[in-house]
């Protein structure tokens, strides 16, 4: 068992309504010295691609993408911002996403200053379901015609189909956790 | 001039409407290896405090309250959520701030799982206005019996109200840059 499932196993919940709150640690309080764990496990599987900057989505993403920037020697990191659909100036990339959790449609927004055809990019988010932040991620990098190395979350939850959405789109997509089943209550992992 | 007012004339950028931006290192595009700087001299001020925890507020406090924890060996990060006033749980705490931004309102809300009367809070944000962010932190802060030990953010803007609520509630706020004023469309600081 790796790092991050131990982690889970010790400090994960199961709310009722299938719902896992791993926030003790990754996404609300944060262990930043266990981040920095993971974020060297995302550099170790990544360094030998030639990649320049990290492009992960607010919130929950950032801190991640924080440590995986150290780690990859301080390259840059972008977050997209998340805005309702409305009146977004000509000055962003954008795209239309769905969430999972709140079932409300959102735009992922980056000024297209800070992505460009120069950018060899980890696209990075702590958590995968469905998939559709990820989706709108790839999408706002192919219209600044970036390039993608690959992308990481920390959990996958490998009951749902974002993770085979994004592996069936060609892309290196790196799980540090993917929870199979929470069926019973239970955490249990595809190693 | 210090480092981040040397930045800010490097790469700020004032529009119109008085508005500015420093997103290509601070709060979109972030230059990790600068915010750790930054994370530096925060910690510098406050290391004597007896602070052993961060409360931030997403999105763009994360990234340097992160850099923050690492400065001082890992204390932990909570940031605050964002939230539209409505049904929220009794397991949260919560505080309804006005964005000087959107000029809408929102609840700033932590689980309080993640504060206590344990907890010997450093406060920490990107930006500094109105001071509506803050005082909201401040407001959940004290609802969850935390002592407040100090406040910092990077850039304050000197020309609006916030620093001086801030500081005549009696708080130590440590803002990196002050910027007196961004008339005729150049940054002056106070130092």
């Amino acid at each position: 068992m790796n790092l991050l499932e131990e982690r889970i196993l010790k400090d994960g919940r199961i709310l009722d309504g299938n719902i896992i709150k791993v926030d003790s640690f990754l996404n609300h309080q944060l262990d930043i010295e266990f981040l920095n764990k993971l974020g060297q496990e995302i550099y170790e599987h990544f360094k030998d691609k030639n990649i320049n900057k990290i492009l992960t989505i607010e919130a929950s993403g950032i801190a991640l993408a924080t440590v995986v920037s150290q780690a990859f020697s301080y390259i840059p990191v972008v977050f997209a911002k998340k805005q309702k659909t409305s009146n977004i100036g000509d000055d962003l990339y954008q795209s239309v996403v769905k969430s999972y959790t709140s079932n409300k449609e959102y735009n992922v927004t980056v000024s297209k200053r800070y992505l460009s055809s120069d950018d060899n990019l980890l696209i990075i988010d702590d958590f995968l379901a469905e998939g559709n932040a990820l989706k709108g991620l790839i999408d706002v990098a192919n219209q600044a015609g970036c390039q993608i190395e690959g992308l990481s979350v920390a959990v996958e939850k490998g009951f749902q189909d974002g993770g085979k959405i994004i592996r069936d789109m060609g892309y290196d997509l790196l799980s540090l956790a993917i929870i199979k089943t929470i069926e019973n209550g239970k955490f249990e992992f595809d190693n």
